[in-house]
């Protein structure tokens, strides 16, 4: 089979290699399409050697059908339609309070383990979701990535006519404006990049771009006064943090999306002074993956618009390398058969 | 009547006055007693001059009883014990979205219009909330701090078994660290005055001094590596905002009770890979005010132990400057019938 490899100083190779069985309790998937997610792209840049083991399959936003069940798994079929929940939590404790997704020893599959980003992949039978057969699989290569939307949005406790602010209209943040509108709030995405803000627009959202317009003035007028009751903050730099509490209304919810690797000022008075909370959020749980499943197989949502383009396994140093050149673009897929 | 006048420039005088009739809609009391709030003393040292109109009487840390009653007021009777709830909420709008407490133009009474430190005061019937009749008056004064301190535990979900840590031991740390014990945690006190640690070991808690102990391993320890489950940001200084991402666990809460004039550094990471919540936390609704009578007339935790002194409101100067030269203390009462 192909896989694909990882090998630092910014290069992949692609080699022939081995199909091993699936080990106890594990099924072996053969990989449709795997999206590229901004941490694929660290690890091209070289950013997480330290975490990755070199030569490293990578990839965690797949797709794909059982091909092989190995021995203690139960409840699967071959030629079923699934995805991975790429959380391995094996190591939790009493201590993770029952958050398993996010325990103390969580291991990242596609980062601390091997990725989807070869033909076929093997992996513990309990990070499976079936999907519906008639599932397109491009799509549910979304799923991963919609899930952590589902998450953030849910833990907002976002309500329907609500008026939800999205800062940063990348992929996470075109996502997360999605689940919010389908939830039935009123949703404004800022960004500054052109291409992004055209796409949401033709995506039917409201945009503003915050170095030509007041952001506040703009979130107050929307608001009749009440400014946002819930905001993302999916960009991950220091303009977003400034701007997140003067935008939030009253009670305001900021869901802290973004990883930030370093401390950054944050208007801790505006917490105080109009009671706002901030939520971090990361990942998914499994209510989310199935939430994602669910929008994704029913296709009510513009998810088309996301894919960029589908490229072949075969090329994945020329797509890490245009994605970097274009880094305006939404998602990446890789046909991890081709 | 007497009543006390901020003259600015770090100077009070006592005056003799006119006692004018309640107006519509307004209540006369008699005040027994007045607490000094920290507020008190920033406006005393000149850093609210733009906001209070001097010659100014201030104070709203009271309690007393009602000795006459205006036209336009049902359901209180002269004779009864009060406290005032001083919020003015009359601007309340629809975009304040129910949350009166801290509406848009919400004015403090005591700060923004007359207040309690002085002999008779006339306030709207709505601020007021009876106490039983066998209530020491001299701790009812506490009852807007404690109402404080129920907000914030409210506001943190706190549940019982769980672990807070109240970073610093002033009178609002102390009263939120009483609350939560009495609600079933497991409290931790984080203060580095020696006189307060004392006064919180005197009081049973226990306490860690961060000058001298590494705080999170002393959480740790305290968790069998859980961490805190609910942190109380009660100091403002950047040292607590750098360990209250430190000290909290797996979906801890936050509350943010202090008042940070300037942005601080947050370490936003940890919101995010904890899935943090930051709770801002500010004065009180009024089932906070109802659950601290509750608690004062029960008189069943040692409030007694808070209040370090009473003085004749005549010698108000002499207690500003006392505080201002033992910033250690708790709370002084100034007896306003004297």
């Amino acid at each position: 089979m192909r896989a694909s490899f990882y090998q630092g100083n910014h290069q992949f190779s692609i080699e022939e290699t081995e199909v091993s069985s699936p080990g106890h309790g594990e099924v072996q998937i053969e990989v449709a399409y795997c999206g590229v997610c901004g941490t694929d792209v660290h690890i091209f840049h070289g950013m997480m050697d330290q975490r990755v083991s070199i030569p490293a399959t990578i990839g965690h936003e797949m797709s794909g059908t059982i091909v092989q069940i190995g021995a203690g798994v139960e409840g699967f079929q071959v030629g079923e339609k699934v995805v991975v929940r790429p959380l391995d939590d094996r190591g939790e404790q009493p201590s993770d309070k029952g958050f398993s997704h996010i325990c103390k020893d969580l291991k990242f599959i596609g980062i601390d383990s091997p990725g989807a980003m070869q033909q076929r992949w093997n992996v513990p039978a309990f990070t499976l979701h079936t999907i519906p057969p008639e599932t397109d699989l491009k799509l549910a290569a979304l799923v991963e990535p919609l899930a952590v939307a589902c998450h953030d949005v849910r833990l907002s406790e976002l309500m329907p006519d609500e008026l939800a602010v999205v800062l940063g209209g990348g992929p996470i943040g075109m996502l997360v404006a999605l689940v919010a509108r389908q939830r039935g709030a009123q949703v404004v995405i800022s960004e500054v990049n052109p291409k992004r803000i055209l796409l949401a627009q033709e995506l039917g959202f409201d945009t503003v771009n915050p170095a030509e317009e007041d952001l506040v003035e703009a979130i107050n007028i929307r608001s009749q006064g009440r400014l946002a009751d819930v905001v993302f903050e999916v960009a991950g730099v220091q303009a977003t943090v400034d701007v997140m509490t003067d935008i939030a209304g009253i009670r305001g919810r900021i869901v802290m999306v973004a990883i930030h690797g370093q401390p950054k000022a944050v208007n801790l008075f505006q917490f105080f002074w109009k009671e706002l909370k901030l939520i971090g959020a990361r990942v998914y749980e499994r209510e989310d993956y199935e939430s994602a499943i669910q929008l994704i197989s029913q296709n009510t949502l513009p998810f088309d618009a996301l894919i960029t383009r589908v490229r072949p396994l075969t090329e994945i140093q020329e797509v890490f390398e245009e994605i970097d050149q274009q880094p305006d673009g939404m998602k990446v897929l890789l046909d991890c058969q081709q």
